[in-house]
């Protein structure tokens, strides 16, 4: 049972890799063998097929993702922290990251958006849970009466989202971490200059 | 001779749309024989490999991505205009694609960056040279005195293309244009209140 369960756990992990920089197509079932050094019979005790190895993986990696914000968003005192919190989990997704390969949230989203349809309902339903997260903690500084009344949290939100996943994808490509870190400055100035009273 | 021509664009054009939208490894050779509806010989007469016709359909997206921003900024009088222009185009690409899927140049950037070297070394290039192009119209806005001096045109270049990039990915997740649409106004009140002089 135990070695049952350090498997399957195995097969999660090391394909969410897999996944998260080869994609969904560009994974395969001997892929997830040799990188597990597992037989099929192995991995086929524990997953139907790759649908269901990919759906697990995603569930593993996004559980991850959310831990690491409300882990991270707890010790803050106030919506700013809170949001200057938020700029420096999406920044620690490529340098300290959960899974290779940047966030895999958006990874999959993209990945999946025309090649797999119940993968890219779960990854997109994800993508608008963090920007509902973010919006919902600009709302939150402005009922604390922290930030501008006049914000637009969700354009806020789009905007942090979509430059830190941006920046994430130029780093990513360039092989440093020079946008990542030059973004979240950036979106940290707005917060002082754009958000608060 | 002609009908030759008019069959290697036909690969290059349909395998465009198949690697923008499927990646290089989701996209087969298969697939193009059944996309171009091209029998085996009719595909190998023009090209030697999956490897040539990736790079081949890179570079056609690519330069007409090029092209675009090109034409579209030429009619601009200033650099006020000129990057509002730049803002229009990264919009088009969603909106109006040069070819499905969204920006040619950093989805394949992503696409190849763990998968296949010599690929991501083109469109490498070519988001830097996007990058390269949008702050260069910022520091020509400088020196025309439109644009305040303090601004780090390579910062703001990073947060424009990485914002509109973000915000494409959203809106080919949710199937909308919100994202794109909402980002696009957003820089363009950036340019508005924290640019121009």
């Amino acid at each position: 049972m135990q070695k049952g369960e350090n498997t399957k756990e195995l097969i999660v992990k090391t394909s969410a890799t897999l996944f998260n920089t080869r994609g969904y197509i560009g994974t395969s079932m001997s892929d997830i063998m040799d990188a597990t050094n597992l037989k099929k019979g192995g991995i086929y005790n524990h997953f139907k097929n790759k649908d269901e190895i990919a759906f697990a993986a995603f569930e593993y990696s996004y559980g991850l993702v959310l831990h690491r914000f409300k882990t991270e968003l707890a010790s803050c005192a106030n919506s700013e922290e809170k949001l200057r919190a938020v700029i420096e989990v999406f920044t620690s997704l490529l340098i300290n990251p959960i899974v290779e390969g940047g966030c895999p949230i958006f990874n999959t989203a993209v990945d999946s958006v025309d090649v797999h349809e119940s993968l890219h309902k779960k990854a997109k339903n994800a993508v608008n849970t963090l920007l509902k997260y973010v919006e919902i903690k600009v709302e939150e500084g402005k009922i604390e009466n922290e930030f501008k009344e006049e914000i637009n949290a969700s354009d806020f939100a789009l905007l942090l989202v979509s430059s830190m996943e941006g920046a994430m994808m130029v780093s990513r490509v360039n092989g440093n971490h020079a946008a990542v870190k030059n973004t979240a400055e950036l979106m940290n100035t707005y917060i002082t200059t754009q958000l608060l009273k």
